[in-house]
């Protein structure tokens, strides 16, 4: 585990799982050399590449993989004003990606990931343990002391009540990191050298009424069931805030996950994170969400959305509401937010009528 | 993981943690063989043995161990009529020890629970890992999606408010089991076959509002904070129940932790546990339980305790007093169980007065 996989063919399943029903979406400022390791894994489904940064590079992305490619001229053209809720300099970008896609899943990976192997040596799929996480049930009513039930050599233990073994569906698979850890800037400056090598074999549902901390370098998610919710924020360029754009994602979601009886999953699979970023530069993007998060993850935790907010659209619409209304006095930049939030919702409807189209980007 | 490890000696530590501060419960109607291959790792502590069933027989404890015996006359003696509220025939008598016992922590564990081994082949030494969860504070009011942040090579993830990365104090350890994994009857019956032999290398907080299925098989607990809460109710001879002594036990404790900010976490240690029970001996003393935890579940989901509820003692008085209010009706027998949880608390006000006496017991 203190190195990537090198041999990831062997490992190619036979059949690509939900090959015409999942995109993956990644956002990037550089060539997609880390695609050649992923190959085997993820040639069989289409990208959606969200550029960062300057619109005049040439984003180099390897031989044979299906894509299509949004730089911010792009974004700009196709959202027309409302581009505007769509961050730049900010890996927050990728979330265009989630809103013009038309399939029924998504995966998102961070370009500084690489293929992580298993205890066995054996180099994970991560996104194959994705899509299991995603096609079987959550729990998040009561806990189930041996993980997921539904994984092969597990179920319910004693105790556990029958009418809770249906599950629910699941919208979110949270994946975890091999070698550099998430950690924010002071944990990094504080323990530079920590690496992760623990593999724990596990995926869980977390708990109703808990909220966690969503990174987004490895995460799947059902777009037709939380979709709309997937929204990461204003962050980066213009913005006093970085870093928190998948933590934002991650409370919104929970909480409408919480409220509409959806399952959100951790755990497995693992990537292995090869790159630490720069924790002085982490400290600059993060330092205002470490103070106001003293504030915010309490307003999500009280947050309750009301009967009639029967659809996510509706609950993120009544979440920015609360948003303006409670933390708006914490910053203003929460006011910009909350109109943000709005504004993703109308660009989201927008792309995505009934009956939807074919996105208008730069296909392969 | 197919086998219990056979050579634990190698295993055992220089220091026995805890060694003069935590007792080992054991509740059986059999010779105890089983201590011979936990010696290293038990050998140092006090035992106390809970005898079941006929109190004319002899159990045979190895040489060599320091440990208490109590028989059902030896619990009639002490208790007087006050031991009506510990259960006959049925391992839920083990809280008797829990009563008695002067110590500051307690771990129980069946007497068809053996050493299991990590995936590298190494004896687990199961009373180690518990002490070490026990002693490291938990994490119930946000999910760390690294599991327990407290140990060797992880710490608190990016996202994790830092106000609250001092956690609270652990009040129980819950271990699980490789092998012969803690399923119900009718899961037994359905899959004979089922061994678990998945080693999940984790420990974590059950967070804040979550109940689970706790097993009294593998259990280790701050007796000082928790306590009087472990009762294990009235189960086996006379009683139209069995098999939940441990599952009600877990309720009422976890919502008590809950109410009072203590933590309690699952996963590390495995035990390696040989032997499952009878499927259709367990359906018959299972089937009301599992038809009354349908309503048992909701009622704990949703019990509140007054503010005023600052001790063990006071939640669980209250805890009995809302039993006998909302689950009578669901049968008599919640009736009788609610006045034995406060007779319960009698007998162990009874057994420790402030400035706590010797226990009366045959001690060795």
């Amino acid at each position: 585990m203190a190195e990537p996989a090198t041999a990831t063919q062997a490992a190619a399943p036979a059949v690509a799982l939900l090959k015409d029903e999942l995109d993956i979406v990644i956002p990037t400022i550089r060539n997609l050399d880390f695609l050649e390791m992923w190959r085997p894994f993820f040639q069989p489904y289409h990208l959606i590449i969200v550029q960062d940064g300057d619109p005049s590079k040439t984003i180099k992305v390897p031989e044979g993989f299906d894509y299509e490619l949004y730089n911010r001229n792009d974004i700009n053209r196709i959202l027309g004003p409302k581009a505007s809720c769509i961050s730049f300099k900010d890996s927050a970008c990728r979330c265009f990606g989630y809103m013009v896609s038309k399939k029924k899943y998504i995966f998102t990976i961070d370009d500084d990931c690489f293929v992580a192997k298993d205890p066995s040596g054996k180099a994970i799929n991560a996104l194959e343990q994705h899509i299991k996480n995603l096609l079987s049930p959550s729990t998040p009513f009561f806990f189930n002391t041996l993980y997921d039930p539904y994984r092969e050599g597990a179920d319910f233990v004693r105790g556990y009540p029958f009418s809770l073994r249906e599950g629910v569906p699941t919208a979110v698979s949270h994946g975890l990191w091999l070698n550099i850890p998430d950690y924010d800037a002071p944990t990094q400056l504080v323990k530079p050298l920590e690496r992760n090598t623990r593999y724990v074999d596990a995926v869980l549902t977390i708990p109703k009424g808990t909220l966690f901390p969503m990174c987004g370098m490895n995460l799947a998610f059902n777009r037709q069931l939380i979709g709309q919710a997937m929204y990461f924020g204003l962050m980066g360029d213009g913005q006093p805030i970085g870093r928190y754009d998948d933590m934002w994602a991650g409370w919104c979601t929970k909480v409408i996950c919480d409220h509409l009886g959806l399952g959100v999953k951790t755990g497995l699979p693992y990537i292995y994170h090869s790159k630490a970023s720069n924790p002085f530069v982490n400290l600059r993007k993060e330092y205002k969400g470490i103070y106001w998060q003293e504030e915010i993850i309490p307003f999500f935790q009280q947050a309750a959305l009301p009967k009639d907010c029967t659809t996510v659209q509706k609950c993120y619409i009544e979440l920015a509401k609360q948003v303006k209304e409670k933390l708006s006095k914490v910053d203003p930049y929460f006011d910009k937010l909350a109109d943000a939030m709005v504004t993703w919702i109308e660009a989201w409807d927008e792309l995505n009528p009934t009956g939807a189209a074919v996105p208008n980007g730069k296909a392969k």
